[in-house]
C-alpha cells in the first residue's frame, strides 16, 4: 500500500536524511550501554548550548514517556497536575500520567489550546485540606494541541505564578521548534528564561526516528530521576542512536530549519484552502498546523485519499499537519483533493 | 573516546549492517503512525511463520518494556510473579514490574539460572487465602541471565504446571535466539509447542537498534494488550522503523546466524580463558556468556581496558558477553588482555 | 472544647445507640477474625433480604475505600471512570481513585449534582482507539452530593445504557438510605431492581461508627474481591464489630427511620431559614442537606459558632447537613443563629 | 456457633473493657470528623508523653494501613524496602506494599523472625546503579512474627546503619507492647531513644476494636503524611472513636498490663505444652506467641475443635497466640485438648 503525502500528523514522515546519516555515523563500533557514551556526553554539551550550564537532560523513546516521567519526578501521588483541556496528556496517553503518578489531572478551559495562569487560582484553595489532591505541576504546551503558541510573557507569567505558590511548570514541548520558530526566539529566550522547571523535548515530528528529551532548567530537580526513567521503561540500552539523532537536530540549526519549513508549509496550505468555499479555517495558524470545517461529505470523499484525524466530530472539524519534508507541490496536491471533494 | 571491542554486553554492540538497510529501506515517504503501516502488517506475518498462526505481536521499545506490559496483561494487581533468583526482572528493571503490576514478585533459587516447576509447588498453598497475593504467572528467562538454556521438555513441564494450577507462563527471551541456536531448535519448537503463553522477544541485543516484541502465543490473551501497550508509554509513533528491523531479522536466518556467531565466539572466549591460569569457568557455557572467577587484582587490572560486569562482588565472578559483530581476533585480543591482567 | 450540635456533616454525629448497643453485645469471648464469624454470616444474609440472593457483600472501613475497591475491581487501569462533577470520588478523595485504579476520571457537568446518560455519550467515541483511556463505568451518586435524588427510572435508563455499552454502573450511596426515604421505595427496588452493578452502601453518615459495605449485584463480578478488599488495606481484623452495626442497621428499619428523620430535620432547616431574608436555598431539598446563600459577612459571623462548610466561595453557598441526631430544637437554635449572624 | 476462647490470634479476642467504655464515653453529641476534635488532640499529647516531644502521630484503621501508608511516606516507587523473610508485610497483606509503593521488597533470612544490620549490606551495593531499586527503608517488626524480640542495642544497631547509608529505619509494632513488657522498658526506650524513624503501633492486637497509629518519631518526616493517610482510604470520619480507644490504652498502663498478661500466658501454655510428648517448643517464647510441633494427625485432630493456624505445613509447625483476655483455665483446657489430639 503506498498512501500520499499525509496531512494527518508530523510523526507521519519519515527521517530527516541528517538525522539519519547520523545515525549510521554513530554504528561503528562497539560503545558502552545505557548513556555512558561520547555521544551521550556530546549531547548533553550541545543541550547546555542550547538551554544553558544549568540544564540536565535525559533522553527518552518517545513524547508519552517524557511527559509522565518528567510529572512523575515532580509530584507525590496525592498531588494534582493541571493542564488545558486539549492537552496531549489528558487526552492522547490512555491515562499513562494518572496510571504512572497516581495524580489526579485537572484540566481548564482553553481558549484555542491555551490557558492562563488565573484559571488555576480557584484550584489553589485545596491547599491545605486534606481531602483534596494538591496542585503542584502546571503542564503548558508550546506549541499547543491545537496549533498556537505561548509568548515569552506569557510563559513567564506562568511560572511566576507556579513559584509564589510552590508548584513547578512543566512544559510539553513536542512541537517546541515550531513555537520557537514562529515566535523568532532561541530556545533558551523561550524556556529557560521563562522560567520552565522541566521540559519534554520533542524530537520525534521534528524529523527524529524516535527519542524525546527530558530537559531540567534547575539541576536540583533531577535528583534521583536516572533511576524514575529506568522504572518507567524509557531508558535505551543503545542510548547512542538516541544521543546522535538530538546532536544532529541541535546542531547547525536543523532543528529551527525544519519547524520553520513545517511552519511555512501550513501557511501555504491555510492559503490555499481557505480560498475554497466551505473550508474555514477555525483556529490561528500559527506553526505547523491547520484546523478547519468542513461538510461530512466532504470530509469523508478526502478521507478516501488521505488519511487525517477529523479533530471534533460534532463540530466537523479537521486537522492537517505539515512536516519538515511537506513539499509545496504536496500541499497544492492535497489543496486540490479538498476542493475536489465537494 | 575509543573503546576496544566490548565483553560488557551483547547490547554494547552496533546494530547489524542487514538491519539497518532495513531502516535506511523503510524511511522512504510518509505512512500511518503508531502501527497502522505496511511494515508492520509485513512484520505480524513474519511473527505468525516463526510462531504459528495463533500468535499476536506487538512491538514495544525495549526488554524492560517487553517483560513489564506481558506481566501488567496477565495479572491483577494481587497476584504474585514467580521467577528465578537471577531474573533480569527481578534484578535489572529497577523495580518496574512492581510499580507497573502492583503485583509481588517471588524468587526461586536457581541452579546456574535454572529453576524447575515443583520449587513454585510451595507458594500455591497461598491459593485462596485472601492475605496473601494469588501466584498466576511463571517467568522463566530463555537463554537465563547466566547463559545455560532449558530444554523444550522443561519448557512443556514448566507450562503443564501452569496450565494445571491456572497461572501462566511467560518467557523473557531476550536471548531467545541464542538458546534456539544452541538447542537447533525453530521458535516455534521451542515456544508455541512447548506451550508458552506470553514470549518478550529480544531484539536489541541481537543487532537490532531499538525494539522487542511481546508476542502472544494464546490470542485470546492478547484482548485489550495495545491498550496496555499505551498506557506503559511503548507504543512508538513512528512503528516502522521497529517492524522493518524485525522483519529483517526474522529473513533470511539472520535471527539464527547472529545467535549462533555470537554462540561460537563464546566458546571461543571460554576455551581461551580456561585455558589461563587462575581463571575458572563458573558456569556452562551454552549460549553468548562465560561467567568466570579470577583473582580481584586481576580483575581490576583486566577493568582498566575493557569495560565488563563484576558479576558478584563476594565470589569475584565476572561475566564476559559476546555478540553477533564479536570477531575471532576479539577473542583473541581480550584472552591476552585476560591472561596479561595477573 | 464542647461543640454545639453540628450542621457541618452527618459524620459529626454520634453513634445511634441501637447501633451502639449491637457493638456492645458482639463484644462477648473470642471469634475468628477477618469475616470467618457467625456475626458476618448473619450480616450476609441480611443484606440478601434487602438486596435479592445474588447480592454478594464486603464489609470495608469507609466511604472512599467502598468507592476505590468497587472501582478497582470493575476495570483496568487503562479504563476511564465517569462520574459527576460534583462526585465525591472527583473532589474529596484525594485521588485515590487515581492511584488505585491506574484510571482516569472524566466528569459530567451536573445538573443540582446530577447528570444524564446521554452526557456519557461523547466519551464513547474513544472506545477502541488506543490513544484513549476506555471508558468502562458511570458512577452515580444517591443521594448526590447536593442532596438530590436519581428516580428508579433515571437509574435504570443509566444501567441499561451502561449495560448496551459494555459498561457497568456503580453507584455511590453513602446517603443511599437518604435517598431511598425520599422516595418511599426499598432498597431492591432502587438499586437491584434498576440494574446497578455494584453499590457501596453507606453506614457512618446514617449512625453507624464505622464501616461501609460493597454490595455487588451481580456475583460474578465479585470473583477476587476478596483479594483486592485486603490489598486495599479495607479488610478488618476483628471484623464482627463492622458486621453486628450492619446488622442492627439492616433491622427493624433502622436505617430508614434514621434517614427519614434526618430528611424530616432538613426539611424543617430548609423551613426555618427561607424565612430568614438573605438566605436563599440554592437545591431542591430531598434528603437531609441545605444548600445556600447568604452574604459573607453573615457567614463568617456564623462559623464562629458552628463549624460548617462553605461549599462554594466564589458564589458564597454554604451546606447544612442535618442526620439521625439532630432534634428539632438544634434546628430552631440554628436558624436562629443564622438570623443573628446578619 | 459458638467457639471456645481461641488461640489462633490476638485478634480474635474482643475488646478490652476500659476500651469499650471509653468508647461508650466519647458516643456523646456531635464533634467534628476527620480528626479535628478534642479527643484527637487528646490522644496526640499521650503519645508524645510515651514518645518524645518531637512524635507526630496519625491514626489508621489497620496494621496493613499502618504499614503500607508509613512506607509510602518514606519511599520514591524506584526504592527498596528490606525485611525479614517471616515479616507481615512481605506474607500477609496481599502485595498492598508493593502495590501501594510500587517499591520493591528484599526479604533477608531470619533467625527466629530476628535479622542483623550486616545482612542489608550486600544489598548496598545497587546503590547509585540506576538497573536497581534503590534500597530506602529497613522494616523490622518488634515484636518479631515468630513472638522473638530485639533488644534496643539491636535496634539502636539497625537504625546506625541505616542512618550512615541515608535509609530510614520503620518498626512494624503490631505487637510493640508485648515486646516493651518482655524488655521491662519503656516505649521510648525502645523507639524513640533507639533511633526509629516510624513507626506502626499496634492497638487491635492488644484489645482495641480497630485502629494503629503511624508516629513519625521525627517530625520532618511527617510532612505531607495527612495526604497520603487520606489517598489510602485510611483516614476515618468519626476519628474520636480511635483516638478514644488509643486514650484509654496509653492511660493508666492498660497497653502494658495488656501486653504482660498475654505474654504470661504464653509462657503458662510453653509450660503446659512442653509437658506433652509428642510436643516441641520451636522458638524462644518472650512475648505471646508459642510455635511448636506436633504429629499431623494431632493437629488435625486439634483443629477440630480450636481454630488455629499451621505456620508450616512442611514442617509441621503451628502457632498459638495469647492475648490480655486469655484465662489461666483457658490456657489449661488447651493443653488439655492438646494432649487429646494424640
Amino acid at each position: 500500500m503506498v498512501y500520499p503525502k499525509s496531512f494527518a500528523s508530523d510523526n507521519n514522515a519519515p527521517v530527516h536524511p541528517d538525522i539519519f546519516k547520523a545515525m549510521a555515523d554513530a554504528n561503528q563500533g562497539d560503545v558502552v550501554a545505557y548513556g555512558d557514551d561520547w555521544h551521550t556526553y556530546e549531547v548533553e554539551k550541545k543541550f547546555k548550548e542550547h538551554f544553558g550550564e544549568a540544564a540536565r537532560v535525559f533522553l527518552v523513546f518517545n513524547g508519552t514517556g517524557a511527559n509522565v516521567t518528567s510529572l512523575t519526578q515532580l509530584t507525590r501521588p496525592y498531588n494534582a497536575i493541571v493542564c488545558s483541556d486539549t492537552a496531549h496528556l489528558q487526552h492522547d496517553e490512555c491515562g499513562a500520567p494518572e496510571k504512572f503518578t497516581g495524580c489526579k489531572v485537572h484540566t481548564l478551559s482553553s481558549n484555542h489550546g491555551k490557558v492562563r495562569p488565573e484559571q488555576v487560582a480557584p484550584l489553589l484553595h485545596s491547599i491545605g485540606f486534606q481531602h483534596h489532591s494538591q496542585p503542584k505541576v502546571i503542564s503548558i504546551t508550546q506549541a499547543t494541541e491545537l496549533g498556537t503558541v505561548y509568548t515569552p510573557d506569557e510563559i513567564h507569567e506562568f511560572s511566576q505564578f507556579a513559584s509564589k505558590n510552590k508548584m513547578y511548570l512543566h512544559m510539553d514541548g513536542a512541537r517546541l521548534a515550531n513555537a520557537a520558530a514562529y515566535l523568532k526566539v532561541s530556545l533558551k529566550e523561550l524556556v529557560t528564561d521563562t522560567g520552565v522547571d522541566v521540559l519534554s523535548f520533542g524530537g520525534t515530528k521534528n524529523g527524529l526516528m524516535f527519542g524525546e528529551a527530558v530537559v531540567f532548567l534547575n539541576e536540583e530537580l533531577a535528583e534521583g530521576f536516572n533511576y524514575v526513567r529506568k522504572q518507567s521503561m524509557q531508558l535505551a540500552s543503545k542510548m547512542r542512536y538516541i544521543s546522535a539523532q538530538f546532536s544532529a537536530l541541535l546542531s547547525n540549526n536543523l532543528w529551527l530549519n525544519n519547524a520553520n519549513h513545517a511552519n511555512q508549509m501550513a501557511q501555504l496550505l491555510a492559503l490555499k484552502v481557505s480560498a475554497i468555499k466551505g473550508v474555514e479555517i477555525t483556529r490561528p495558524v500559527q506553526t505547523n498546523g491547520v484546523f478547519a470545517t468542513m461538510p461530512k461529505h466532504a470530509i469523508e470523499k478526502l478521507l478516501k485519499n488521505y488519511f487525517f484525524y477529523v479533530w471534533d466530530e460534532s463540530s466537523l472539524e479537521v486537522r492537517w499537519m505539515t512536516s519538515f519534508c511537506t513539499m509545496p507541490q504536496d500541499v497544492e496536491d492535497f489543496a486540490t483533493a479538498v476542493n475536489d471533494s465537494f
